[in-house]
């Protein structure tokens, strides 16, 4: 797969132009493009400028509010929930986790539910924000379409709800995990068909139980949980935490927006923001997470691994080789921005690269 | 394997003249017995009858504070770290969820850390607690022997520990889940090793990364966790949020209890304690959940599968099954506390039942 290299600033400037084309403000574009181009950067491809056709659709079908009014509707010390509006998630997310630190500052932990929000992109983006302010994250979120039956079941009732968390360290990177909770998420899987490979076993089974090894087959089967009932049982309880009980969509009645581009989705995320100087002295605590970092990082390895990584590790060192030298995207993404700038006549990825 | 079925009564008056025979205030032995009984009739016969023993042996050794100061050493509004003073561990964690519970109750969500506990028995007690109180609970803990290596290395640096979660119901029996986030559990290693089989494939692994399938040689080898990588990164980061947050024990620091029985294990464990009153109203919450569990119950199940459980459900209905007609327990179980009886010189838990 060919590929080139795309400045930062060009990716950017890019999405920003796009959504100020289809009227949102500025300061909402420049939002947006900042987190997507934050996604790419750190190697989230599947949730970064890969989603912008799709994000484009749906505002041109109405099915996101350009001008959301974004506010609390219920909250108590050590709570609130956000209701979206029907705004881009990027927005929602961003304001459901600024509210978590600023309450999370008095009562020492806060926990935000957003509602009426949309697909926010990478989990990790939101739950690493509050690393700024010397705070930790945990961050739950419904998945925008459902790809998993329940544990013995075919009926897709769950999504891939993912669970991030970010924990603050010193010296070290920050320890920022961000799974699904099924082996695989989705995108994995449209990549995989993407680039002609089968799915290894584990991946999908198909509805006679058997596994599923063809991605272009991937409609015809669903996805697996980790650990078995395990991650089913995790995928549910996070769609009741990060769903139902801020009042947004779960189970059936989550809208697939890969197939439907004008329903409200009625998206739910839940973050809970932890302030560790309510819990002791900071600079002590970074230095316990930095010592069990490097233990873990030195420690004896299995035959044939070559390095022990940390959560978190791999999109760091992507962030920082792409920052420099720029974000690797395949032609064929590009042609199909290209295909898009055209649509809104906007200046393409290729001309902000040149420019 | 013979069975005999034992009443929930003369399994908690065993236990209680056990611990008071050592020593324990009254109401701490009558806590204590309360909880490890609710423990076998659950089903969670790994963390009930069959630890008394150890428990003991650990009291008797001076491992265990008898007397324990349980205190609240740092609080805010929606936060406090619980300080267990190496109490036993069913006290600390019983102290510290009716802190998050008092907490919730006026900030909405409270998180309760503690510290200088020991180990409790199922996380699924503790997080069960505020159901009662119409909340929902978040529970992590550090789990008290290292068994699992970070992904790719083969230093036991990280426990199974452990994430449970309870979700209010209306008239549906409650979603409890509880689980460790290794594959297996390391009381399901021992119990294959006493029933004489073979483990799956999966469970674990030696130290050349070969499948490990004899649990009589599990001490050669470790725990795999859930989903490969993402299993791992759980367990860190719950071990990071359950201990290190507050000034528990985690990573190198752990002490295997199994192994030894003096050491103060500084073990940690975390709460976090919601009350959906404040996100909106809870008979609508309550209704909410009900609609998605009969949903996933009469889902369309896969070939071969009889019937989809709800997280917990198994329990619930064992539990319901047990107060009725007793705790089947194991003839080489009962033998054992018979030897333990004579040394402490109380009733013996068969005298206990034909009483």
């Amino acid at each position: 797969m060919a590929m080139q290299l795309i400045s930062p600033d060009a990716e950017r400037r890019f999405i920003e132009a796009a959504f100020t084309h289809e009227g949102l403000p500025a300061a909402d574009a420049a939002t947006i493009a900042g987190l997507m181009t934050e996604a790419d950067l750190q190697g989230s491809d599947g949730h970064g400028i890969i989603r912008l056709p799709q994000y484009i659709r749906r505002i041109r079908a109405g099915g996101i509010n350009k001008h959301p009014d974004i506010r609390i509707v219920r909250e108590r010390a050590a709570m609130a929930v956000v209701d979206g509006d029907n705004g881009m998630g990027h927005l929602v997310a961003s304001a459901g986790v600024d509210i978590a630190i600023r309450k999370a500052r008095e009562a020492g932990v806060a926990w935000v539910s957003t509602r009426y929000s949309n697909h926010a992109g990478p989990a990790s983006l939101y739950a690493a924000r509050p690393l700024a302010e010397d705070m930790l994250c945990l961050y739950f979120a419904v998945g925008n379409a459902n790809h998993m039956p329940p544990w013995g079941g075919q009926d897709m009732l769950l999504s891939t709800n993912p669970i991030a968390a970010a924990i603050l360290t010193g010296e070290e990177p920050p320890v920022i995990l961000d799974m699904a909770t099924t082996v695989a998420a989705y995108g994995k899987v449209k990549a995989k068909a993407k680039a002609g490979e089968q799915m290894p076993p584990g991946w999908m089974i198909d509805r006679a139980g058997r596994p599923l090894l063809d991605p272009n087959r991937a409609g015809e089967g669903f996805l697996l949980p980790i650990g078995g009932h395990k991650g089913y049982g995790l995928a549910l309880v996070i769609g009741l935490l990060a769903g139902t009980l801020g009042g947004a969509a779960m189970g059936r009645d989550v809208v697939d927006f890969n197939a439907d581009h004008v329903s409200v989705t009625n998206t739910g995320q839940a973050l809970l923001v932890i302030d560790p100087s309510a819990f002791g002295d900071v600079g002590v605590f970074k230095a316990s997470v930095d010592r069990i970092v490097r233990d873990i990082r030195e420690s004896e390895r299995l035959p044939g691994t070559d390095r022990i990584w940390l959560p978190g590790e791999q999109s760091h060192e992507r962030r920082l080789r792409n920052r420099k030298s720029g974000i690797p995207m395949p032609d064929a993404l590009i042609a199909e921005l290209d295909v898009l700038a055209r649509e809104l006549s906007i200046p393409s990825l290729r001309e902000a690269v040149s420019a």
